[in-house]
C-alpha cells in the first residue's frame, strides 16, 4: 500500500492521542508514565481501523472529532496499557518494547501496574468526557456512543481480550472445549492433542488480537450510524484479520531479530508457549495467514462500501515485516 | 445505628452483585478470582450512598433497577479492583485482606494482576450494558447514565483514585503544593517539614478515599435526577466523609489487632509511610475525624432531603471497630 498515506494517518491519530493524553497535574509521574505508554511508535491500526470505518458511514467531520475521536483514543489508550501489563514481570518479564525499555524498567513496577491501570480507565474517561458536550446530548447520538462503549467495554474485557491473556498465562485446556474451525484445505498431520493445542492457541489469538480489531471496526461503523448487518460483518472481519495479523506475528518473531521488531523475539518460548507458527512451520502458517486475510477481505466487502484504504491495509498486513 | 438495617442493605447490594458478576465461561479461572475479590464481606459503604442518594432523588423502583444497580455494582467492583492491585507484590504485598487470603495469594500473581484489570473493566461493561434496555434509551435517561459514568471514570482514574494510590507510592511532594486546609482548632506542634508532610498525607486520602465516596453519592444522586447545587454539595459530603473514614482506619490500625480487622495491621508502617494517626497521636487523630465526619452531614443537611439512614451511617463511622 501507499506508505505515505499510511503515514499521515498514524500521524493523524498521533495527534489525537496527544490531545486527550492528560497533562501534568499534582499526582506525581502517572502522566508522564502514561504518554511514555502510549507515544512509543505504534502502528495505531485499531485506531485507523476505527476512523476508516466511521467513513465509511458518515462525512460529518465535526461528528468524527466530536464523538470518534474520543474512542480513537480509547482504544488505543487500552491496546498500550494492555501492552503495558503484559510486560509486567508477573507476567511476560519483558524489558524492550518497541525499541524502548517497557514501562516498569523504565518508571518501577509500581507505576507500570497504575500506569497500566490509569490508562485503562482513561480510556473510559474519554469516552465519559463526550456527556459534556451538550450539542451531541441533545441529539440522538448519545444512544451511538452507548452502543460503541458497551462493545468496546465487552470487547476489551474478561470475555474478551483479558480473557486471552487468563487463557495465555494459565495454559490450561479442557480437551473438546474449543472448537475452533480449521480449514481442511490446511492439511495438518496431527495428533488428538495437537489439535487441540492448536485449537486452544487459537482460541487464545482471537480474543488477545481479534477481540480490539472487531472492536476498533464495529465502534467505528456505530458511531458513524451503521446497521446491525453491517456491524455483523465488520466483526467477522475483525476477528479473520485479527488471527492473520497474530500468525503473522509468530512468523516474523521466528525469522526476525531483535534490533529489526524492537521488541524481544522467541520471548513465548522462553516461557514455555509455542506459537501457532512454531506448531505449524512456516510454509502452513504462511498459508493461514492468507486464507484469514482473504476471510476478512470477504467480510469488509460484503459491506459493500468500497473502502478502498481498508482494503489495501488489510492486503499489507501480509506483507508487513514489522 | 441499627445495625439490622444496615445488615439488610450490604445483603442488598450483595445481591446486586451476584446478579452482576459474570458466570462462568470458557475464559479459565477469570470469574472464580473477580467473584473471589469481590465477594469478601466487604462493608460496601460506596454502593449503599449510592443507592441512598438515589433513593433521596427518585423514588422509581424500576428506573433504580436499570440505572442504579448497574453503577452500585460497578462502583463496588472499582472498589474491589483497586483493592486486589493494592495488596499485589509490587504495591504493598500483602497477603490477608478481610481474614481470608488475598487474590493473588490464592489465585497466583498473574490472576491477581488480571483479576484486577477484568474487575475495572468489568465495572464498565455494567454501564455500558445499560445501552440494551430499549426503554431507558429511547427516554431521556442516557443523558443521566453518560453523566454519572463520567463521574465515576474521572474519580476512579489518574487525577482521583489512582492518583492517590501513585503518591502513596512514590512518596514524592514538592513543598507548598499540597495546600491543604487544616482547621487551625487542631493545634499542632509540628515544623514546617512535618506540616507539609501532613498536608501530602491528607491528600493522598482525599484522593484513594474521598473520590469513590464523592462518585458514589454523585452518581445516585445524578441517576436519580438531582441538580447542579444539589451535587456539589453532596461532592463535598463525600470528600469530607472519606477523610474521616480514612483517618478513623488509621486509629483502628494503631489500637487493634490482625484477627478483629481481619486485615494484616501496621502494613503502611512496615512499608516506611507514615498514616495520619500516627503523626498526630490518637487524641488529635479522633478530633480530626469528629471534625470531617461534621463537615459532611452539614453538606448532606444542606442538600435537605433529610435522609436519616444516610446521616446515621455519616455517624456511625466514627465510632466503628472495623
Amino acid at each position: 500500500m501507499n506508505g505515505n498515506s499510511l503515514s499521515l494517518k498514524i500521524e493523524h491519530v498521533n495527534e489525537i492521542l496527544k490531545k486527550y493524553l492528560p497533562g501534568n497535574d499534582d499526582c506525581g509521574k502517572i502522566c508522564e508514565a502514561m504518554s511514555y505508554s502510549v507515544l512509543n511508535g505504534g502502528k495505531r491500526l485499531r485506531a485507523i481501523m476505527l476512523l476508516e470505518c466511521f467513513r465509511m458511514f458518515s462525512n460529518d467531520e465535526k461528528l468524527e472529532s466530536d464523538i470518534a475521536e474520543p474512542f480513537v483514543a480509547a482504544i488505543e489508550f487500552i491496546h498500550a496499557y494492555s501492552l503495558v501489563h503484559d510486560d509486567l514481570p508477573a507476567m511476560d518479564n519483558d524489558v524492550l518494547r518497541r525499541g524502548k525499555p517497557t514501562t516498569h524498567v523504565a518508571f518501577g513496577h509500581a507505576m507500570g501496574l497504575l500506569a497500566g491501570d490509569a490508562l485503562l480507565n482513561y480510556a473510559f474517561e474519554c469516552i465519559g468526557k463526550i456527556s459534556e458536550n451538550t450539542e451531541i446530548m441533545e441529539n440522538s447520538y448519545s444512544t451511538r456512543v452507548l452502543k460503541a462503549f458497551r462493545v468496546l467495554s465487552v470487547k476489551a474485557g474478561y470475555s474478551g481480550m483479558i480473557g486471552g491473556q487468563v487463557l495465555d498465562t494459565t495454559q490450561e485446556y479442557t480437551p473438546g472445549t474449543y472448537n475452533f474451525f480449521i480449514d481442511p484445505s490446511i492439511q495438518l498431520e496431527f495428533n488428538d492433542e495437537e489439535i487441540e493445542r492448536l485449537r486452544y492457541t487459537l482460541r487464545i489469538y482471537e480474543l488477545k488480537t481479534s477481540c480490539l480489531f472487531e472492536a476498533a471496526l464495529m465502534c467505528g461503523a456505530i458511531l458513524g450510524g451503521a446497521g446491525e448487518k453491517d456491524i455483523e460483518e465488520l466483526e467477522k472481519a475483525g476477528r479473520a484479520l485479527g488471527l492473520a495479523f497474530q500468525i503473522q506475528d509468530d512468523i516474523l518473531d521466528m525469522t526476525s531479530d531483535s534490533a529489526t521488531l524492537g521488541k524481544s523475539v522467541n520471548i513465548d518460548e522462553k516461557n514455555g508457549k509455542k506459537t501457532v507458527a512454531r506448531m505449524l512451520g512456516l510454509d502452513k502458517s504462511e498459508e493461514l495467514v492468507k486464507m484469514y486475510t482473504a476471510m476478512a477481505i470477504n467480510s469488509l466487502s460484503a459491506v459493500g462500501k468500497d473502502d478502498k484504504f481498508l482494503l489495501k491495509l488489510f492486503e499489507s498486513l501480509i506483507f508487513r515485516k514489522l
